[in-house]
């Protein structure tokens, strides 16, 4: 069952009497009922009854639901209205665009606008390059979705994307000073989606693609970083990919084994597990298998030998070199590390038990890991999952703000696997050798620097360059 | 000659001896050369010598470059670093984006990203109109344009453009409150362009699009208004149009003239001449001629009679009842009004001489008017243009972001004629009867609380009106 949490939080404006233990039997009763208490601010107060906002953490809504009724049988309490913290935070948008000119006179208009701003299109007009002197261009990324792979919410759209993308930008912004703004496409045709980017991108120095669906999403990005001269990023799979090598890096120096002698499982073949896959070998991996629902991947499975899915053909002749063709469960045993970008709920505690001494497991899917990290941990030695409420959480916070910010700095558009590897080893390099252990393989996404870090790491790799699309 | 201005003035860094007389000599040699000193700054000082900014108004580069050069020559100066201060305001872009909401911490994160943003996409998606409560939708303006048009530079592409538009967003936000974002697009291709504003509409509440070429601007716009479900306005046909209308109600009440009794003369058949002509007519004018660079447009023009022009048409089957073939020139003689939207340096005061008694002159085009406006004063009692170093200055700030405001308000995409009235005559009303005289037909860009009245009128008249796409 979840435990209560931030994101569900409610605060419940009531009146109490003003009884001595009015207020204790109250918070009395949010505990019983398995919520959290988090705050307790009295907004007026008489000689007869106290009105006090009372916030507390919450499973789900319905739980919150649940606990607003028990509140509401304490004695002389009377709610009133109930507000969702998660909404209220939403409520208008969470970015704002905000003039960085003064405009409080004629003078300044004729600086900022006409007829001074004519001077400065023509300068630009003249010389291109100076748009990233004289413009926004300099620091502003889009956030690209056509909203058809949010979070694990899936096909939701893109207005329902929305405070998504708001939020990613937000992040851009706290994390690495990026100025981001959310491009949501009313359209998941791929041609539409490559010819809408080209046309906006002139106001951008950088194109983040976000939670657009496979094998869609392979295709944009090969053809935009083909046929724009920015950089284009896509966060689902790159950045996934360095934030897993980092963890992963950094995981097996604790069990002492090295990326090129494991015996590596993965479950998932879609955008992340490609990307994570494809530079994992990079970096050195040379045992790996990869499972998708239907089991491993390998050459003589019928999707493969027909060619249906590219992708796994890629997959079945880069991998698996002993040809093993059961499940995913069955892969497992023996296996040094567990990698999943999957699905919820595949494995059990048992199924870990089987892996080699000192197992490493990394259960991505989100919002619900491949294995209960509780149940892995009596078996691994390392256990990661996307979740805030674990250790080792494998965040891409750590990974786009840094590698955007390194790319804007060095005006490259250069997104090789060799820069890719510079941000992994970068970031992996945070945990000193004196810090790391079973529980902390990748810094926090608070972690002072680690956007710095890892900016100068794609700066110093992208620098001279050329561009391989 | 052009008059010394704000937006050509430059910073000159400089050190001079500390003798008495130093720093007169140099102010002295600047206004000589015609330049005007708006500030003197002492940035550093010691026993022999004083470092000292000077800020001073030039005419133009040259006339800057000129200065700077006599100023060179005052014994003992040692000239610095020259700085163009319209350049520095644009140093980086005008625009940033911020998160309206912390990150300080993980119970932040949780709250408007993962997991918690995953409640509020769902919301949406159940209810997609919920996007206007939970997203920056609700306030966010697409300032679009593919840079064929713009100000009086013309086809300068979209990267040349971004100055503008960055400039109208900053106005935007300055004016109404409202967040807007430019789009400058890679393409001038109608169909591309209809079908990228329409696949990145979802996360605006309206588009304005600026300095879109004639006649592509009209099909693009008539286009959007009827594919999208947000208001569509193309502020250099409509907001030129309100402006003039509003300034136009103002100058007749001047002159004791009734806009339905007057013979008015227009120069420019364009986008914005069409519009002020249609929102003209709707107002009341019945006796109107329009002549482009070729003359007075009629029913037996060569351009009218093939259908090359639907425009031309639309306007000859509109206008000049009486059949006049002749010349604007000659149109000109005996007409109550001119309006010119078209090119600099047309007429000259005599022209303007053979109108009629108390006549009304708008010369418009940018930056030079179709008029000297000196000249033209000394024969017509009002005299406006777009200039902002003449009285009544002809400005579209004065709608935009009211227009604006006032739709995003209501809720509302309806920006028929009668809207557009209301907003002309709610802004002509911003001058007050005992204000009103040959000066002051129309109120200051910095006037207060212009916006706002534009935008009650806008979403007075929108509520509960029908789209005519």
């Amino acid at each position: 069952m979840a435990l209560p949490s931030a994101a569900n939080s409610v605060t419940v404006r009531l009146v109490v009497p003003a009884r001595a233990t009015a207020v204790s039997e109250l918070t009395g009763v949010v505990e019983q009922a398995g919520g959290v208490v988090t705050g307790l601010d009295v907004t007026a107060s008489g000689h007869e009854s106290v009105r006090v906002d009372v916030t507390l953490m919450t499973r789900d809504p319905e739980h919150a639901d649940e606990i607003v009724e028990k509140m509401r049988g304490v004695e002389g309490v009377e709610i009133g209205r109930v507000s969702d913290r998660t909404f209220l935070m939403h409520l208008g948008g969470k970015l704002r665009i905000e003039s960085k000119v003064p405009i409080r006179n004629r003078d300044d208009l004729s600086l900022i606008y006409t007829p001074g701003v004519a001077r400065v299109c023509m300068a630009i007009y003249e010389n291109p390059e100076d748009a990233r002197r004289l413009t926004i261009k300099r620091n502003t990324v889009a956030v690209v979705t056509d909203g058809t792979a949010v979070l694990g919410l899936g096909n939701i759209g893109p207005l329902a994307a929305m405070p998504v993308m708001e939020g990613k930008a937000a992040l851009f912004k706290r994390f690495a000073d990026i100025d981001a703004f959310p491009i949501c496409l009313d359209t998941t045709d791929t041609e539409e989606i490559i010819a809408t980017v080209k046309a906006i991108s002139p106001v951008f120095a950088g194109i983040n693609l976000e939670d657009i669906s496979a094998p869609r999403c392979f295709e944009i990005e090969e053809r935009l970083r083909a046929e724009l001269d920015i950089p284009v990023f896509h966060d689902d799979q790159h950045g996934t990919a360095i934030v897993a090598l980092a963890a992963m890096r950094n995981a097996l120096a604790v069990v002492g084994k090295r990326l090129e002698d494991v015996r590596l499982v993965m479950s998932g073949a879609g955008a992340a597990g490609t990307a994570i896959l494809k530079l994992l070998l990079y970096a050195g991996a040379r045992n790996v298998v990869v499972a998708d629902m239907h089991g491993v991947i390998h050459l003589g499975r019928d999707d493969v030998m027909s060619g249906e899915h590219p992708n796994h053909t890629w997959i079945a002749e880069h991998t698996n070199a002993d040809g093993f063709t059961g499940t995913l469960v069955e892969a497992l045993a023996g296996a040094d590390v567990f990698l999943g970008v999957s699905a919820p709920d595949i494995l059990t505690g048992e199924d870990i038990a089987t892996m080699a001494d000192d197992a490493v497991v990394f259960a991505m899917a989100n919002p619900t890991p491949e294995v209960d990290p509780v149940d892995a941990a009596k078996y691994a030695r390392v256990v990661a999952t996307g979740r805030s409420d674990f250790a080792n959480q494998i965040n891409n916070v750590l990974v786009f703000p840094g590698v955007f910010r390194g790319l804007l700095d060095s005006g490259s558009k250069v997104l090789t696997p060799e820069v890719l590897l510079a941000a992994a080893d970068a970031l992996a390099a945070v945990v000193k050798d004196d810090e790391r252990n079973a529980t902390y393989i990748i810094p926090s996404v608070f972690h002072p620097g680690v956007a710095e870090v890892v900016a100068a790491a794609v700066s110093a790799a992208a620098t001279g360059k050329t561009a391989i699309p």
